[in-house]
């Protein structure tokens, strides 16, 4: 029979070890977070029934679709977001959930996109999500969340925050607040395109005459701490109670992360954080990487008015942010800040001494129960080759024991980063490892 | 606009909180066991190209399969299983790998079966394999991986091991060596339908005589202490290299897991197991939980020559298991072992002075700093609304500071369980969460 060439589905991507260990450790501190803030997991299947699905989506992720029919002739489709299978599940189960529900969701999404610049067909989300509180507690304890996961982290980064009604305010004030999404779009462009080009598309596509135009744009213009932001931004959104509401929301959420300690400039007010989806209607949020802005925004999200309208009648207000994972990891990559290790376990244990497997498999499973990751070598090769694939895995540490070392109960202790090497007793007087040993190695 | 109704897809499942929360511990627990093995994890895509995975299947799991065409008229299928997609991947990054490689792979799969007796379409498979040794050591720790997992899980539970040579040795004694399959799948009914009908089964579809098909099932009737066994079957595999060399390994696989120190009887040698798939060729495994057996084995796995012969002529022997971790969950819930939590956080911090909010957001911040996990209510509701909220999500303390608390800097901290209440110190002289309330919240 001839062979089947091994492939990966185009668009798609397989994740080796080098590349999953530091993916689970974003996942798993991500979770940690979430979880210190009282949210709680839920999953939902990847596949729907495709109506649920395109209720919601715009043309263009319902052309991303992958969309077929199951074996009993159903239309169904795979999740394209975490967001609209949110939105059914709350509706479906809300008498059980009560309300605020928090929850986090970290899952495989899938668009049959354009695969360029290193984006794939198949893509992890990690979002977390209150819903049914309209309280601005809930929008600082959003932005806080996203400050302590990069915190935990250990990654230094800035939350940009701007408030949605600033820009709808200003638009109410100028009658053009039926022209949001189309000047959302526009400005969605300024620092690629520049000012001149946006207000010449605010005007075509929005209506927006050129004076419009110019005061939109310098709502979008202003810079500056915190602090002389807010003042410059009083006088734009003079004469709209909605513009004015935002800004005491920003200036709230602003003084709350103050007041609880997070250094100043960790939060900037950002005027030209758009977040494309018309969706948002209060707080938004973007996340860069200070040692490499360019990478684009890493966790992002905002507050909406109404989450699950398509399937209740209940309003559902809520406010959430999902983190990029793979944007993070690449990020991460390019520092130079994801360690290249190809184990999960600190500690090779070398098989020297073939007649001492049982030996060492209980030096390995005591090692284990004092906590320290052990792998036994499973053959007795020779030293060479055990060493050089300690090496290649990335093991923090080897231990050699011959019958030498198992006469006197002790262990050689090499140190494969440090190049050094000691002697070590193996057990203690219980038959545990030893506590000095457990400690070189943990 | 009428509304979507908001439902599942037929055959599949959402996972609240309260299923989701244990779920992600078992989870945790065993990428802890794997990791502390030196098992890495690896991702693969959830669509693959058709042929890729229909390679291998038989013709029952190509029927389950999802197939369809992709954005580019691609024939894709959603994988089925873990094993499929791990032979794939070692024989398409066989240079890169390095061998022995040992990995684990949780992650969903999907069978569109009938859904009778609680089976769901998507299910999470947990695996871990080791690739590349064909040594003993690799079994014995495919048992000790088995063992610990259930220990973590803090599940009493009995490891049943088997060799498939024993079985393959008698049938090449006996010239129906090439029948195995026949044989294993009538063997695999003796539990359901009991000797005379396997016999029977035996001599129609395997072609055995009735005095082969008497001593087979003799094979399979050995019962008593491991001991006892091996004493049993020494005469039965007598004549037979292979099935000399299964019991030799046998017994030195249950001698070296007593030289570890695992109580006697965690695993018992148990010939009845088969294990359908005639795809193993050595030890295998299966495992029952000692206080409900009859929910059947929930992990089981064994040796297999070959891994990925229909993607590479390099021959990959290796050995494995799959956490079965639906059927487990559910033997969980029948024993009362899963706690009732919708919370990822000890503590509801409640909110009762609205206008010592960013008080609240700070002592939060501070107790979350030293490892407790608080959730504050986002709004000033009645205390009652909020109690109720901390009961139904099932927190174990709530914390009540008003304006006398604030103002000697003291709170109350109740107990909820126990209906117990104390008055704790907030802060310490640092600005800290007092150590004394971390401790009882810890």
């Amino acid at each position: 029979m001839p062979l089947i060439e091994p492939r990966t589905l185009k668009g798609f991507r397989d994740y080796l070890p080098e590349a999953m260990i530091p993916r689970e450790r974003l996942i798993d501190t991500a979770r940690k977070v979430y979880r210190s803030y009282g949210f709680v997991p839920i999953d939902t299947p990847a596949l729907e029934y495709e109506e649920v699905l395109t209720g919601k989506g715009g043309a263009e992720s319902d052309k991303q679709m992958y969309r077929f029919e199951d074996h009993g002739g159903r239309r169904v489709a795979l999740r394209f977001d975490l967001t609209v299978p949110l939105a059914r599940f709350v509706a479906q189960y809300s008498n059980e959930l009560g309300l605020p529900f928090k929850r986090y969701h970290i899952a495989s999404v899938w668009r049959g996109e354009n695969t360029q610049r290193g984006r794939y067909r198949e893509f992890m989300q990690c979002d977390f999500d209150t819903i049914g509180s309209e309280s601005l507690t809930s929008d600082i304890e959003t932005a806080l969340v996203i400050h302590d996961l990069f915190r935990a982290l250990g990654l230094e980064a800035t939350v940009h925050v701007n408030n949605r009604r600033l820009l709808n305010g200003l638009l109410a004030r100028l009658e053009l607040g039926d022209r949001s999404a189309a000047v959302l779009r526009a400005l969605d462009k300024l620092d690629k395109v520049g000012p001149e080009k946006v207000a010449e598309e605010m005007q075509a596509q929005a209506g927006a005459s050129p004076a419009q135009a110019r005061e939109i744009l310098a709502l979008a213009a202003v810079r500056g701490t915190n602090d002389e932001m807010l003042r410059a931004l009083e006088p734009l959104v003079a004469g709209s109670e909605l513009g004015g509401d935002g800004l005491a929301k920003l200036a709230e959420l602003l003084a709350a992360v103050r007041a609880v300690g997070v250094a100043e400039g960790k939060f900037q007010l950002d005027v030209s954080i758009a977040r494309g989806l018309d969706y948002y209607t209060g707080t938004v949020f973007e996340t860069t990487l200070d040692a490499l802005p360019s990478i684009g925004s890493v966790c992002s999200g905002g507050r909406y008015d109404d989450l699950a309208q398509l399937y209740t009648k209940e309003r559902l207000p809520g406010i959430g942010a999902s983190l990029g994972l793979d944007r993070l990891l690449a990020a991460m990559e390019e520092l130079g800040l994801v360690e290249k290790r190809r184990t999960g376990a600190s500690t090779l244990l070398v098989h020297f001494d073939a007649a001492r497997r049982n030996d060492y498999l209980r030096l390995a499973a005591r090692l284990r129960a004092a906590g320290v990751g052990v792998e036994f070598y499973p053959e007795p090769k020779k030293l060479a080759n055990q060493f050089k694939y300690a090496d290649r895995r990335g093991f923090r540490f080897a231990l050699v024991a011959g019958e030498n070392e198992w006469a006197n109960g002790r262990c050689q202790v090499k140190d494969l980063a440090a190049g050094t090497s000691v002697e070590l007793a193996m057990f203690d007087a219980r038959g545990e490892a030893h506590p000095e040993l457990v400690a070189k190695l943990a």
